[in-house]
């Protein structure tokens, strides 16, 4: 597809988050395919991009979701995605979200503690009502990834141990307010390695097994999310091994595959543009400094991610330079040493595979207004979200004045 | 002071921001007093903690602003901050930034480069106004800190060098629309260490007298923010000391001292107060599991910073724990292997010295509402910022849904 960065820029204002959505339709239809002559139920995963509208595109496909709060929760419901395909994960969920979640009669809740099945217990008895759970199991496998988007190993927060999550559900089947009808697992985010998952998924299965072999019945067996996505040379994992490889995993259980993609789905779908301001030079050290920030896209200064910049119709010969933004901090970078050629005011940079946690994680720091986001289908553009004003980032203390 | 803790968290919600009004002007004065005898101005660092509040507690005081966008420059506006005591710095400001501070008539613009002054000229040529400006030098001085908050260096995109500055204020002083009546270097953040203070202050003053020579006569000495507070066991920089080294380098030149405090005004006034949702252990592995995260206060995330972190009222012998949130990911901590007594359900965990870059930097991340903010002034409580709710984070965006 060829895009009018600068005609959609003139119409939206910069900095501006794209998505396109044809693009997501198509990776949501081949991971689908990839699960053909299973029971499967791809449940977005909402964090990555909770724009409405990206939820609704995927709630119209007919894909679930994965939710780590109640807002998720809300925003997936107001997208229209059917409550019977919404999961409610994450380590510390607050009573009344607990209650919420059980009122509005979701596929399940996932469990990531002893202590929160005991709430979750008393909250449903409070209720008079049964809690559908899955239990969150750690297997110990390093994902092999960045340390903060690895999940999977015993130091992490994340999940319980399988000699824990045995116990637990052994309590849960003889609980009257509990009901354990899922498993789960997911040991990291940006996952390029098979063979982690394959390990993963076999543990778990055999916890399954066992459970089974104890009259406790599993019907979900969710792999989580994380399959890797190409940011610069990475090598994905194929959709197809992705899926054979758990279903070699669950070979002989009569269970529904079920998976969480979130960055899968949406990060080559989505691009930031940002306009130059100008450039300058520091010592023989070259900027591009941006209207966007790291308010806006924090990847870089967070987790020190690499995207893709390209600069758009710009000639001449590429020098490396630094492309910075406004925000008062030396974190606030997009790229450094990108070959760029000379640029002037105005001239349109585009960040690559921003369409997950680029937007879900942006900040008004510096009083900075949140971007708009649009979405390319078919042809067509259209906003999903206006842009942020000043009176929007004051509303809420400006009657505080004195 | 002693803080009920309890009653302030029933009484307003967790998690919550509470800012020490009165800690903030005992801040205030004994910086402004610290410059007794000489001509100062102190220009809050909007930046640290934007709340229109307590923008509007140190404009009562007598403290200017700096503002680094737009949007802080009428954050200061609207709390009341004299419009001659408003400075715009920033590396990136955008045209229409520029256009609207020339009109709200505020003391300076700081500028960065070469480009941005002919894009300050431009606008102010078009508007038919002069404008007053700095330029901020960096003086190449090692500050000594973390390289995300280190802004001295020419590795860094702020300032310009000593030469390049010599030769903006040479050209600024001949244009129509330009006026050159201030100077500004900022070495970084959280200094401990006066000696790159005061040796930036001897090659900018040098700058200032060889200015003189030439007849450009620089009324504003503006030595910028950056005075370092105790998060932990730092030894911060005596407030006497500091005026007096400022006032040793400018010796014989007729300036106003202008500094830029944000942290130092704010970073112990605040506190970060969040309910323990329950405890979990991983083989071993002690984690208290709080309702606040990463979104609400990303600084041990994205710098790995350390606030002291205590339990209210909770008794028996302190183990190590991780404090993290429900944020899924592994990067929402609060603290590492912080020495805790048993917890429950939620008892009250405050992290200290939040009040800088706390709330500015907060996020929706996981589509969770930002926290409310109060303040504490002679005694009494009251909110300064409304909690978020779920309308409030998708209204922009609602009305696309199709």
């Amino acid at each position: 597809m060829s895009i009018d960065y600068k005609g959609l820029v003139e119409k939206y204002g910069s900095p501006l988050y794209m998505y396109d959505f044809d693009y997501i339709e198509n990776r949501y239809r081949t991971l689908k395919e990839a699960f053909a002559g299973k029971k499967s139920l791809i449940n977005y995963a909402v964090k990555a991009n909770s724009n409405l509208s990206v939820i609704q595109h995927l709630a119209k496909l007919g894909a679930g979701a994965d939710c780590v709060s109640i807002g998720e929760v809300r925003r997936a419901l107001d997208a229209g995605v059917d409550k019977y395909k919404i999961i409610f994960s994450g380590v510390g969920k607050r009573d009344d979200e607990i209650e919420e979640a059980l009122k509005r009669d979701i596929l399940m809740l996932n469990l990531e503690s002893e202590a929160e099945m005991k709430r979750v217990e008393m909250v449903a008895k409070a209720l008079g009502k049964e809690a559908r759970i899955s239990i969150r199991v750690n297997p110990n496998i390093d994902p092999q990834t960045h340390p903060y988007i690895s999940t999977g190993l015993h130091e992490n927060k994340f999940g319980v141990e399988i000699d824990m999550a045995k116990r637990m559900y052994i309590y849960a089947n003889k609980s009257e307010y509990l009901n354990p009808v899922g498993i789960h697992f997911h040991i990291g985010s940006q996952l390029t390695n098979l063979d982690p998952i394959k390990e993963s998924a076999m543990i778990v299965a055999d916890l399954v097994r066992s459970l089974r072999a104890i009259k406790i019945d599993i019907k979900f067996f969710d792999v989580g999310g994380g399959i890797g996505v190409v940011y610069d040379d990475e090598t994905p994992i194929p959709e197809r091994a992705y899926t054979e490889a758990i279903s070699e995993a669950t070979k002989g259980l009569d269970v529904t595959l079920l998976c969480e993609p979130g960055r899968y789905m949406v990060a080559n779908a989505g691009a930031f543009f940002t306009k130059v301001l100008y450039e300058k030079n520091n010592d023989g050290k070259r900027f591009v400094i941006v209207d966007g920030g790291m308010n806006d896209l924090i990847r870089p200064s967070l987790y020190n991610a690499y995207h893709k910049i390209e600069a758009v119709g710009a000639e001449g010969e590429k020098t490396p330079a630094d492309v910075v933004g406004p925000v008062c901090e030396s974190g606030d970078f997009f790229g450094k040493n990108v070959p760029l050629p000379p640029l002037n005011h105005n001239d349109i940079i585009v960040v690559q595979s921003a369409g997950a946690y680029g937007f879900t994680m942006a900040s008004n720091y510096n009083t900075r207004p949140k971007p708009a986001e649009i979405a390319l289908q078919g042809g067509t553009d259209r906003l999903i979200r206006r842009r942020e004003t000043y009176e929007d980032q004051v509303r809420l203390e400006k009657e505080f004045l004195e």
